[in-house]
């Protein structure tokens, strides 16, 4: 097997990627952990353009090593650290390119999570990955979402992110048209409905709202299932991913 | 009112409370954040001794300065920033005597969340919110789950640290006992029961384990209610503060 080495400039190139307009430069993005590169690796739609792995990774999973073989580089985890800012222990880094897809549009036939706003990086990947559990396989996301391809977010989705598509658009237009096609909203609000006496839709979206705020007010009117989680104790709300799990919980029940 | 200043002796003293060895040391620990604080400063279980402010949030809420005046110190973030690891934005910041309480015992009549070596912060933060929004008053935590005033477990907890009581014990002896007394048990684990299709008991504990290895296997004979989250997408697993807050959710709706 060739020994592809690592250089300075590459090293460079990878630690910039932590940044989205570097990212958005370059419609590339780094993945870092065994656990999600592997995810994405195996995913048919994630292509690799990079891969540092150490001595003993490569060691461990030769088959793979030499099937990226062209792309394949073999470093210390002491050397490429630098580069990788969340890994405390790293094995495995790839770069990988980002995808964009059409949005697409919420039918009677399909369950998508919309999300308003989220900006806690941990928050939108544990919703990606709480997405991926329940077999949702698009998340709509208001442009003031923070970006599914900050390394945060990919970290806690736990490879999720290779299983869900996170598509970005304006949430507006996005509720109209599904009010026009009559599919049904269904939001997570302070003061909706009691969620243990709501029967919800079996298809259509669930909107999350912003950490701070909740929902924005302009797109309040197009949810037609606003519920509630109920407090017994005194806690004054949840964390967002929380609700949206708790919530994408009872929403698979009603199939 | 006094103005009382803030020494860089007690700047440095502030930020070695980041660390668990000078907590124990000092038996304290520090929140920041105005939210946070005041849910301490209006809980009558934590004795605030050194609170620190900026002059807008002191203009801001007069009577708490007042109320707090021999202790209340005005600096402006800038000054105190270093002190402060996690505020991005500081407004307030209050050093509190860690509270330690008897272990309660589980009785028929109450709920508990167990947890078993919970080494994520964030994650701990998050079930003790969790346990707060469901009114659930004590978490009984392994000696090896991560400390409850650790800064990011408080941050994450959103105040809700302020009613809620984590006590550390050896989780072995605490599940003999429970046994013992026929106190049922609830444990999260991978392939147990539909947690749809399982009746939960009224009362007793809900065991969680650790976020990468889940419950230890000494402790999995104690559980008499093994339950597991359907899966229907690609998802290996659900991050631990998610799943308990799934089976907290089903669990208060026995009730």
């Amino acid at each position: 097997m060739m020994k592809n080495t690592v250089t300075k400039k590459k090293l460079a190139f990878i630690k910039k990627l932590a940044q989205k307009k570097y990212r958005k430069l370059h419609n590339a993005f780094v993945a870092s952990g065994a656990k999600t590169v592997l995810a994405l690796l195996t995913s048919s739609a994630y292509s690799p353009s990079y891969i540092i792995a150490t001595p003993a990774f490569t060691k461990q999973y030769p088959e793979i090593a030499s099937q990226y073989e062209n792309i394949w580089h073999i470093a210390p985890a002491a050397q490429y650290k630098a580069a990788d800012t969340l890994s405390t222990n790293p094995t495995l880094l790839a770069v990988f390119a980002c995808k964009t897809l059409a949005v697409p549009y919420l039918t009677t036939r399909d369950r998508m999570l919309i999300l308003d706003n989220i900006g806690n990086p941990g928050n939108l990947g544990t919703l990606v990955r709480v997405a991926d559990w329940y077999g949702i396989k698009d998340i709509i996301a208001s442009p003031t979402t923070v970006d599914c391809y900050n390394p945060k977010v990919i970290q806690a989705s736990m490879g999720a992110i290779a299983h869900v598509n996170v598509h970005y658009t304006p949430l507006l237009p996005y509720l109209q048209h599904a009010k026009a096609g009559q599919i049904p909203i269904i939001g997570g609000v302070l003061r909706g409905a009691n969620l243990y006496q709501t029967t919800l839709p079996q298809y259509g979206g669930l909107l999350i709202g912003n950490e701070a705020i909740g929902i924005d007010k302009s797109l309040r009117s197009y949810i037609q299932y606003p519920v509630t989680i109920p407090a017994v104790g005194q806690a004054e709300s949840l964390n967002a991913a929380i609700a949206g799990a708790i919530l994408c919980d009872h929403w698979q029940r009603v199939i």
